[in-house]
């Protein structure tokens, strides 16, 4: 097992990496009330809510829990809903805590309840998709989407914990698992080099769940995004580092419908995206792009486009996303690998062409 | 005009309080983004909209406005879905600004919306009824209702400004009028026995709506509710003093169903029963209790329970109160007028003595 700490201007909470860390009561909190609700979907509450459950209650906790219905399109007002009616049948009071058991959406939506509910309650992050493990669960970035934006409504939030059993992903579908990588290639390209190399030689393994690799590539990860956090955590400045090629990958996701494409998969065509018009900037060298490119693939994510839109189907959506300040397109874009910075006012025509050379028609 | 600033950790804000400053540029923030939204519902928008709108017009803004249904059945996530609508619709980004203007249920609303929407942009108070203007527009609690409780689903969020035009309240209907006053009371009661008086030697020319007593009072209850604040934002301690009669007045809300008794007028009965349960415990005397039924009858205010509610129906409500503790009943009473304090666990059965007392039948 390793930690990693999220250090905060108020205060601090640990993410714990490591194999069968589910069941293992010493990673859970001291203070955690007398009672508990794990929200979660039933698709990982077949494996997981009973073992989570009976940890809880050698602890003391009386648990309870609420399924979601699972998928990214219920990400919205509604599931929350549902959670809040199910805190308030049961008299859930302010000093309960709520844990997050599942993927992105179940952490997003938990996490946005926890600062909602009576104002704010304590939460515990267990992501069980690798997506989850290196990016969603850490930073207290928490959501619902509009049937207009993705992430549009929701809570800067940190929870207390975040507990990342690694032997979870044995259960996650390969697709999943593939579109997890998509955010750890983004790591390396924006933020660390070596990293983008150590994953070059580690790909294979991690695509086929070496635990070993896995605990040192999201506990790298979760450093990276920590440290990021850490300097800026309602995301004024360097934060917004984090989101290349998510702006692509949300207009894709908008576009499509959530669900359609996984938020990674859109995140990798995305992210070429982003890398192909810094090439057109002078800044990233062919060859850069290139091995983005390559790396994407051999986790076999997609690098183009959907083959149903167009250039121009971006824009409306881009315009939307939470960097455009003062109507003016600001978007994550590459100096090098392992080098991204945020570019503001980039040329519309330039973006058009980007998208187009990463379509599949091209 | 006088202004009350508010002083949190992290900065401060400023209250105004005076005659027409709706129409006062100079109370506006300098601040304010390209784009601001007025949040409303259709009474205040017809006396209020479009003055507003002129002068921030005047100011360089670029102003749309989204009217919600009027009353407190609409303080609802589908009334805040129509902000988040409103807002996306009109493409605007996280460097705009939402302006309250209306009563509570619209700053509740609004608040919730600002500190959700991209999570979290600027937001204005410009609370027009008396309610408003001495509680919810100050101090940053934001919330709505879920049909299981009051306030239930929120977030503590301070605005920027607060813009208090006492000549609002000559468009007010007279009872919602009188209901501001039940919080006014309650702040002489709770912390300040000096205002309590100076309430009793004044109240009928607040009820009259005296220009000069209105602003005197106005921010005196400004004041002692952001010294409040300023102690405690996140209502770890003090700042449920602030809640005297709300556990009783909430339940009535609820049993009743919003809208059918205002929010003041159910802290003023459930003010009473605070006062007959403090005297039951022996701290406040019964001439006391005399005084607090008398100056709350002067402003026209319920001093007994609805006849359609037992003693009976409170308590399921109270006990879903956001004060409640490991399964605790935690009460705001009185020591003696003048000076609050939070019971912990105290007999159920003197409680519903107390609501006995404080019935029509009785």
């Amino acid at each position: 097992m390793v930690c990693v700490n999220v250090e905060l201007k108020e205060r601090r909470y640990p993410i714990y990496i490591g194999e069968n860390l589910l069941t293992d009561t010493g990673v859970y909190p001291v203070k955690m009330g007398d009672k508990v609700m794990i929200v979660s979907n039933p698709t990982v509450a077949q494996y997981y809510l009973t073992p989570v459950t009976e940890t809880l209650e050698k602890l003391g906790c009386q648990v309870s829990h609420v399924l979601l219905p699972d998928g990214e399109k219920y990400k919205t007002l509604d599931s929350l809903n549902m959670i809040f009616t199910a805190l308030l049948k049961e008299n859930h009071g302010r000093d309960t805590t709520l844990i997050a058991l599942g993927g992105g959406v179940i952490g997003d939506v938990t996490g946005y309840a926890a600062a909602s509910y009576q104002r704010g309650i304590r939460f515990i992050q267990i992501p069980t998709t690798l997506l989850a493990q290196v990016d969603s669960s850490v930073g207290g970035k928490t959501a619902v989407n509009h049937e207009l934006g993705k992430n549009m409504i929701g809570a800067f939030y940190q929870p207390c914990t975040v507990i990342i059993d690694t032997r979870t992903l044995v259960t996650l579908p390969k697709r999943e698992v593939n579109a997890g990588l998509a955010e750890v290639i983004k790591y390396g390209a924006i933020l660390d080099l070596p990293f983008f190399e150590w994953l070059e030689a580690h790909i294979d393994n991690l695509v086929a769940l070496n635990q070993q690799d896995l605990q040192y590539c999201i506990a790298r990860c979760c450093q990276i995004k920590a440290d990021v956090v850490a300097r800026d955590e309602t995301e004024k400045g360097d934060r917004a580092l984090l989101n290349l090629g998510h702006t692509f990958g949300h207009a894709i996701e908008t576009h499509l419908g959530y669900g359609n494409w996984l938020h990674g998969e859109a995140v990798a065509a995305g992210s070429m995206m982003a890398a192909v018009l810094s090439e057109k900037l002078g800044d990233l060298s062919y060859s850069e792009v290139a091995r983005l490119e390559k790396l994407l693939a051999r986790a076999n994510l997609p690098t183009v486009s959907p083959n149903t839109m167009q250039a121009e189907d971006y824009l409306p959506h881009m315009m939307r996303d939470k960097k455009v300040l003062a109507g003016k397109l600001r978007l994550v874009l590459l100096k090098t690998l392992g080098q991204a910075y945020v570019a503001s006012d980039t040329d519309k025509s330039l973006v058009l062409d980007a998208i187009r050379v990463c379509s599949q028609n091209n």
